[in-house]
């Protein structure tokens, strides 16, 4: 609810909405409708003044100016992408992420922090503004829930903006759901550079306030080394630094397939990836075990 | 499928699509989704690069993109808007609609005719560039239909561009179909100024190659004076010269309701509308005839 960047930044700043574009990513993972309309919702506008535009982006947009509301938006596009599950934002405060590193030089936005190459020389403080309230259904969720997952994302931009939200880093203290998180399995260059499996534990743990992870999902299938030398400019592969932690399933659930970015993405889409059904395998494990 | 003015032909223009916007109001028309699916589909954006564009014309616009088809992109509308009926564009071929004054004068494109004031000092010829084929689809059903209705509109630029398409006209001719005309309110001025009823159908005639009309709809419910001056520059109240013609039908088809134009709308729009209730109820008497 940060995001900032390409077709998202461009809506944010020109028609005053809040940001669509992973909340229709989300959406179409859910969706059960046929394959056009989730291609049709990915589809982006290749030429003039709608150039990069997600036309899901731009419903969702719509949808929130028609319905005078992102939460309604969010879910109209469920009903009519014919979704299992629910999406909740986090927030639906109007929200920049902002962070100021240890030289004092503040970077603005999301985007600019993405673009940043620095922050692993470490930063001063790491905040949206304004300050937000937490979507009171997104903390019904957490409290309500069995199990939930911390899934894999940029650390600074894209995991820990969630806990910067007033009131969800306490309701993850404080839920008797289980807590997993699945580690990322690439670093970021100038992020992450050479973290390891307790570098994101403790840096998540600086925002929760607490260890709260029941699961630590790390993938143990090799990395192919065409991809890995194919990121070298991008980042480096995480290494699992905890022996012996009970708290750790290690499993293999890297993706196979080979994803190109698609060539009128406006930014850049990973290579490495998860893979979804290998993921909820071991995820469901966890749930039967309950 | 020839417009080429306002949300659409920027759209022409950029994505190289067919146009999107008559066909999306005969969707919305025609659909029995929900009043706000009908909202989201004639919502317009109101700033930055999208301003001025509705939904539903980006929706049909992408819909092309995705299935490399705009009949197809059509279909698949029209079941996202559950419709009742069919919408079939008289042509997929891209035209361009030109005319050609008494003063050797070239107007290029439906938008450059709509705004000339110099029509109705007469034209040499009036046409679509590349000539077009009629898609088979509408031939058939104007072939098999009971009732076909010439709807009223812009004479040039709505209604005559249809007879211009290659075996349309012809299908008119020798279809065993019943043809209604339903007159227009209003003469548009520099166009159709001063014309009476029997002008309307000379002016058809001379595209169809016959007076086909088996009905012509006028109406006899008194125009609001007040209106009737707002229209003052645009236009004067089409006034029937048929008299004891058998063919005609007069019958109050009027609208009492005041459709005020958007203000987000690129385009006039008119405000002395027929009744669509009322003109059914009198179609439906014909078929019923039959």
């Amino acid at each position: 609810m940060a995001d900032d960047g390409g077709s998202t930044g461009i809506l944010r700043d020109e028609l005053g909405v809040l940001p669509p574009g992973d909340v229709r990513q989300c959406l179409v993972a859910l969706s059960d409708s046929s394959r056009l309309m989730r291609s049709l919702m990915n589809y982006r506008f290749e030429n003039g003044s709608l150039q990069g535009h997600s036309f899901g982006n731009l419903l969702l947009s719509a949808l929130e100016k028609v319905t005078g509301s992102f939460d309604r938006a969010v879910e109209e596009m469920g009903r009519i992408m014919v979704i299992k599950g629910k999406v909740v934002p986090v927030t639906t405060n109007k929200v920049y992420l902002k962070m100021i590193l240890h030289n004092n030089k503040m970077l603005e936005g999301e985007h600019e922090i993405d673009m940043s190459t620095e922050i692993d020389r470490g930063f001063q403080s790491i905040y949206l503004e304004p300050f937000p309230q937490a979507n009171t259904r997104a903390i019904d969720q957490i409290m309500t829930a069995d199990l939930v997952v911390l899934s894999p994302g940029d650390l600074y931009t894209s995991l820990i903006p969630n806990l910067l939200v007033n009131g969800i880093s306490k309701a993850l203290r404080e839920t008797g759901a289980k807590k997993a998180l699945v580690v990322n399995l690439m670093n970021k260059h100038g992020h992450t550079t050479n973290f390891k499996v307790g570098d994101y534990l403790r840096e998540i743990k600086r925002f929760v306030g607490k260890d709260v992870f029941d699961y630590i999902i790390i993938n143990n299938s090799k990395l192919p080394e065409e991809l890995v030398q194919l990121y070298e400019t991008e980042g480096d592969p995480v290494k699992n630094d905890l022996v012996n932690n009970p708290r750790v399933i290690i499993a293999d659930v890297l993706s196979n397939e080979v994803v190109q970015p698609q060539k009128t993405d406006t930014l850049k889409r990973s290579l490495i990836r998860h893979d979804s059904r290998k993921l909820a395998e071991e995820l469901m494990k966890i749930v039967d075990s309950f």
